[in-house]
């Protein structure tokens, strides 16, 4: 059996001060560490054993990732990051309060960027300090596959050629992948993998720092899917990240 | 300019107990992650760019690695890891005490297995729990290749293909590659870029921490090395790596 494992980052520096992230590349804060080892020490549990690990070019998804692997003794896994595993890109309003923002342009707005499919934050300025054109980390990717804000659709559709091209090609020689991203590029993973509709993939949220884990057929279509964690734990989790923009 | 920066990893808790490590794998102590976290502010501040990393499958390497990008903010650089970057095994040697094998065997035998060229430690038993035989990392290694003691030469000369194939290969597509590794893998590039001689290789000490840079012209010759720390500094680790097996 196939086995695809996602893992969210654990808790960064912004989703303590509620500040709209993307793109920013900020650091996990103690809790987000702690996540990290805990879902490491979970898998392990669970007797999950990764052949193969992907994960972004923003260091909350790599250093998640390098604690689980030393919380399984696996530090020496073969890790691929790529940019395509990037969170949304939240364009200008990367640095805003999410609670600011829905003062100034009100909530409606704030949740049409947050929620919806295909709806783009204001884009950042090509020469803003911000954007990728100056990051010397994507030097070597084309301009024009770089972008100044993304809709969730448009994080997918970067997402895609990656998912298809390395992450399920690696089932070619493994039989289990580890997948730690976050909460927008992840969707587009499991949107795909449970045929969700555009309104089922938005309304669901992944909880941080649990691993959620496909079981895979030989074809690769879905067998099975659950998070590795109890049933009340998974539902505050989900509560929390779900309840995010309601923060001061 | 072509650039290779070699670092050998900080301290480990063997090195802290004096114990012969070679494939095991051991952690960093706090000074160790310290000294990885320096080296890595050192090269910032020397303007080392690195564009792609290689280090070994064991963790002391590894997350030397680790902090090294993380103080460089350039977590997500490209790192392969591979077990030819692994540290001279020492056989059955392995979890032993320096000083207490001195007493065992006496301290002219000890210095062969330490300071020869071409002496191996008694092997591993193919069945040891120490063996790499048993090891879930080197599963898709051939076992032909895998060792169950090594010399300093077997060490060099399973390094190469990696070197040659591709550390220096990488300089078709960067400028400026890493290295994390450790003492007797890092002596088989030394030997080779300096063009040293067997004698010379055996009393040249690697101090760790350190990150040692080559200037390499395009051909790939070295034009220059040095180390990236102040003399007081780099006699003081190199006396101390040179006493290791006298300490209790």
């Amino acid at each position: 059996m196939k086995k695809l494992i996602l893992v969210r980052h654990g808790q960064s520096e912004w989703n303590l001060k509620n500040l709209f992230t993307g793109w920013t590349d900020v650091d996990l804060t103690e809790q987000g560490i702690q996540e990290a080892y805990e879902a490491g020490k979970t898998m392990l549990s669970e007797g999950i054993k990764p052949e193969i690990c992907f994960t972004s070019y923003l260091k909350r998804a790599i250093k998640t990732l390098n604690v689980i692997l030393d919380a399984m003794n696996m530090d020496y896994l073969p890790v691929e990051k790529s940019w395509r595993l990037n969170e949304k890109s939240y364009g200008d309003l990367q640095g805003k309060n999410k609670a600011e923002a829905t003062e100034e342009f009100g909530a409606e707005q704030v949740l049409l960027w947050r929620r919806s499919f295909d709806v783009q934050a204001p884009a950042l300025n090509p020469n803003d300090e911000r954007s990728p054109y100056n990051d010397p980390r994507y030097t070597k990717v084309d301009r024009k596959e770089l972008p100044l804000t993304e809709s969730l659709q448009d994080c997918i559709n970067r997402l895609m050629p990656f998912y298809t091209g390395k992450i399920l090609k690696a089932f070619d020689t493994c039989n289990t992948v580890l997948v730690v991203a976050h909460g927008n590029s992840l969707r587009g993973i499991v949107k795909t993998l449970k045929g969700m509709s555009n309104e089922e993939i938005i309304k669901f949220n992944i909880p941080t720092g649990i691993p959620y884990l496909f079981e895979l057929n030989d074809d690769l279509s879905l067998k099975s899917d659950r998070f590795l964690a109890d049933k009340e734990t998974l539902q505050r989790l989900m509560d929390e990240v779900a309840n995010q923009g309601n923060k001061k």
